[in-house]
């Protein structure tokens, strides 16, 4: 009998962000319920959480050890399917391996791992394993990136010339990780956030998206990393020069210090052909140009889309889609996959970043942070 | 205990538009679970549609009475909250009727009923039954139309002189009703959709969001209706003069025949110190404009917001959320209400259209109508 | 030999708005020179804006009666040309008629007379003369409203069957009048302004805008004009439905109270088959959508235009051109047809809005009044 | 007595582009008229240039040298006060030079001269000579880019810690300089454009804007130029990274191969406290972000802005002003100082750009240049 599958959370307790935006990127297509949860660092306050989610007290646990232990031995019919990993960065590597080698599918935030090593280790475990892993790289799951995917897939463009990236706010235009904002503390923290501070934060974002757009790899980088935030250590600026595997050239810029700036990521891709621009903090809205034809602008479930683009969108054009819903698509294709998989049906093309865009992710922090140690010389990106 | 509320649904079976846009947004706050429905004409299409949905055979019913019927006597800890009447206009009155006089509270869409009387008829129900009514008026419940309202009614705008509101649609600009398009068959239908075609379908979104925004009333109203598409009886398009009650001036237009618009709603309001500009496809803006300041732009949970405006938010600024977390602010808030009186806690101020909105909406379909039928007079609205 | 055309002034001393848009638009293409001028009501004041004009003194005249007999005499290789009348509304019959009537041809601002029998008087001078009279409604010379009339025309659209236009500025929220604002002060004055306040003042432009764009003709209308202004006994406001010749329908709203808009002139057209939307503070994009296409975004010297919008255009594509670039098109097309004439070569097809655009406006605030003055009741525009 | 300045035109024949910019851009304003010119390389060709410019040929020259020669020795009240040189690259630096040693003022095109060493020539001439030299740079001229320069000035953003800056064009993206397009012909050969291709075309009008708005001065920058036209020698793209003399830093790209894109030069600007963007297609909004406040628009004319803004536009807000008018604000402000000169009054503080901007550009190149060669390495631009 079909049912819905089953998610034990890791991390996101109350007043967490990110968790919270997983509970309801996992609870809107109505095909996950959370059933437990490793929701803090004690038992007690994890359980806390757990009643404001209307679960019973005992599927919440201290510790991501405790759960995984727990939920094993439960029988099949009642315990978790897979995991969703929703800790600060230095929190995702060990839950993750544990997951995996007690059979547990895995949806993972990004960046991956701390070290290349660690994310290395869990590709190679995921492959073994032959578990599901999904890395919740949200943007390219919006409609209008699949649709510029697909297009550039497709040849429209032509070959890829030139590639714009920004990703830029402004939250941490002044120290507010000195006030007590939690977000802030660990971000900027090399203990929890790795090498990398907005680099791993937003820079990972826009180095996936840019890779899954034009679906070529940056092949070598120069990365000027500002730090303007009074005694940070970690970057919370970066201006970068890439070069593509195709021969193409681009321009990388990330800030947490763009003064007002609240999450606009941006993607411009010129082809020989013709060219696309998608701005996140508009995501209903594909603008195409074109050498001989007037400037085009795609809509979700509008004319003349690729299915995959239509298959991204809920509701009919004009009604927008957001954040949400892109992050949900990564929950809907997981969930399809994994449900055939449990059905014994053929399983689907995946369509959600995985294990490998998470080694790529951390890679390109390193190479960036190496690149800026060395005054932003070239260092390739294999 | 705290526990999620239990919907039932009439209506909204597989491949229906807006029974799936009440489901996700019941879903995505996490407060609600569907566990039962009548979603079919039939009982054996309904267990088809409960199943794709996870439900049990047994709680999914061939008709609102079957299921009203049946959910009564369930014991408490099991049988629906309320019922969420998702279906055509012809059959939203009587299966809310029912609800309400077997102690169920109810989640309805709009146009409320077909007739004045009937809407009136709902109304004393709920009031004499003491249970929740909430009307699916999607619109105003957005971050930035919350925030509107708090700026109209702190007096930020001065006192209000000119409205206009236009609801554009482009759907209906070929005779798709008469290709199988299932969606358009019934609302072109008198018999299923009353006496407004894109009146009642649209118009009233604008007549809501006007005086939801404005807090004014229309005092009076001159309506042109047009008929374009070939063979319609019901109107597809409208142009109408407003007066409210407070001296104000506008101007309405809607249209299904606005070629190539995906669902163009937008509003502007004026008053004596400022203005507002809202666009619904671009829900994540709301312009201001000042005598003597430069205009400035609203986002939500961004700077200098009113608490209605930030209640309404779930994600940081920059994170766009769209027409169905608008939608589900809906069920946030009537679930909030509802959950509060189960635990006997201090009820909330009411944040949703109630059944007061759906008379009015009823009403400027009658008085649209009669206006229309003598060449656009002028109908007093009250 | 070729040379300069020689424009004489009638209005826009200094100070002057309109007078100085004249100037600007009549040099900016290098073929009209301003050779005299009557600017003033005093033949010293009159002198004083000369000079600064760089004009002899000879040249600049106290009334436009002695400019045109004086000019009348000079020498052909001297003598002005054509007249520019750029006074305030009660000012501008008197000399058109005079000028007709010496031979002179005429630029005149708009609305172009107080009431219909003089604009109808001269319509027939202009026809019984065969002098060249261009009216200065800028709005149509801009690339992108010509390439819009050129697609409607070309029946790109299909039938037109709705038509929205909006004219809305905020100068006369507060009464300024009051304080000694030039502009402001004639323009709510019955006795220089006519009946027509905010109506004629751009009502008539939204009027000429929607008849030059569509082709059609407005054939009835229903007005409902507001007088928010305290003391004010003109129009400031508008919200009217019109009807078109070809049974189309639609609606218009100008106002100047609309607080904190600039020059907010835009207009959608919908057709059976496609619809445009043109804002002119944004003037260099024409959106047009479709049944069945993406949304497209034409652009000055860009992509796929009509030739007629290629024409109106100086400077290749992404270099914006405005206000004033629209309203030389005026001045240039007119100077062509002058130079061909004058050099005996073939006359161009008119490119300019004539005395019958005036005939039509002035034509459409006495029908707005009257059917303002009746509640709003349709009145005919033949 | 006051008199119109007396320009003579070197380039600028039939068909060139930027000549008939400069032609009316001088034009608009009214203080300035065209009497001569050495339009093109041969005599016969200049005369029939000035014909269709109403120009005497006696005084359309075959060449500047004769033009300089010829001109001088005219009476004081007939001569041209100051020559406009719009030639392409290669050939700015003689006829400067000449004019400056004759004692005639000059206007002249970016980028000023081939060499570093012929800029500080002119540069040095200048200084001697106290002649007056505009270069035009239009884009700082803007009613909106002078607000920028003068709330980064006024502190209103606080120390500037990040800057974008972007101008993208797609009219090279095909061998069009192989199809006879002349535009395109000189500025693809090293010999007429220098050593740089797009660097010199465009780039050095994002250098010239980045240091206008910013007041700040490149101090180091790392260029990744590429050559993606099929057989170019000179560059006609780049991706760069700055750093400023105050510590920021920041990005910038141009390209001529970005498909699609007509004129899109944007510049952000990121401060302590706000933050600036403005776009030239779109140039009359200027978007300020704030720490704390909700995002602003200013626009020309509009509340809230510095003398400097208000200066350089002619219409009230919301009339478009745009590229001609920019463009214009240099010849006027030029003129304004030239008068004042002439006669003898207080001469205004410098409101465009001048010689060393002119070297500022030429160093850009140069640096960049050496920076590409060396696989983009620092290079220092003092």
């Amino acid at each position: 009998m079909k049912r819905k599958l089953r998610m034990g959370m890791i991390g996101g307790g109350i007043g967490s962000f990110i968790g919270d935006v997983h509970r309801k990127a996992a609870a809107i297509d109505g095909m996950i319920e959370l059933v437990c949860g490793a929701f803090s660092s004690t038992a007690e306050k994890s359980k806390r959480s757990g009643e404001t989610l209307f679960l019973p007290p005992e599927r919440c646990y201290g510790s991501f050890e405790e759960m995984i232990q727990a939920e094993k031995v439960l029988p099949e019919g009642e315990r978790m399917d897979f995991v969703a990993i929703v800790t600060p960065n230095h929190m995702h590597f060990a839950p993750a391996k544990l997951a995996l080698e007690n059979g547990f599918h895995v949806v993972c935030d990004k960046p991956m791992t701390l070290t290349i090593e660690e994310a290395v280790e869990l590709e190679k475990l995921v492959q073994r394993s032959g578990l599901l892993f999904a890395l919740t790289h949200n943007y390219p799951n919006s409609p209008m990136t699949k649709q510029a995917r697909a297009m550039v897939n497709n040849g429209e463009l032509g070959n890829i010339r030139k590639v714009v990236v920004q990703y830029h706010q402004g939250w941490l235009s002044t120290a507010v990780e000195k006030s007590g904002q939690k977000q802030a503390a660990w971000r900027v923290d090399p203990k929890k956030s790795g090498i990398g501070g907005a680099l791993g934060d937003i820079g990972t974002h826009a180095e996936n998206l840019v890779e899954h757009v034009t679906g070529l790899q940056i092949s070598e980088l120069a990365a000027d990393l500002g730090r303007f935030g009074q005694g940070r250590v970690l970057d919370d600026d970066g201006n970068l020069l890439l070069r593509f595997n195709n021969g193409a050239k681009g321009i990388m810029s990330f800030s947490q210090i763009a003064t007002g700036e609240e999450n606009s990521l941006s993607i411009k891709v010129y082809g020989e052909k013709g060219s696309l621009e998608w701005h996140q903090e508009n995501p209903n809205a594909l603008i195409a140009r074109w050498l001989d034809k007037p400037k085009q602008v795609f809509t979700p479930n509008g004319n003349d889309l690729h299915p995959e683009a239509v298959a991204a969108s809920r509701i009919p054009s004009g009604h927008p889609e957001g954040y949400l819903e892109a992050f949900a698509n990564i929950y809907k294709n997981f969930a399809l996959h994994l449900s055939a998989r449990s059905e014994g049906k053929e399983e689907p093309t995946i369509q959600y970043p995985t294990v490998s865009d998470g080694v790529r992710g951390v890679k390109f922090i390193h190479v960036a942070v190496e690149s800026d140690k060395n005054n932003a010389s070239w260092v390739k990106m294999n």
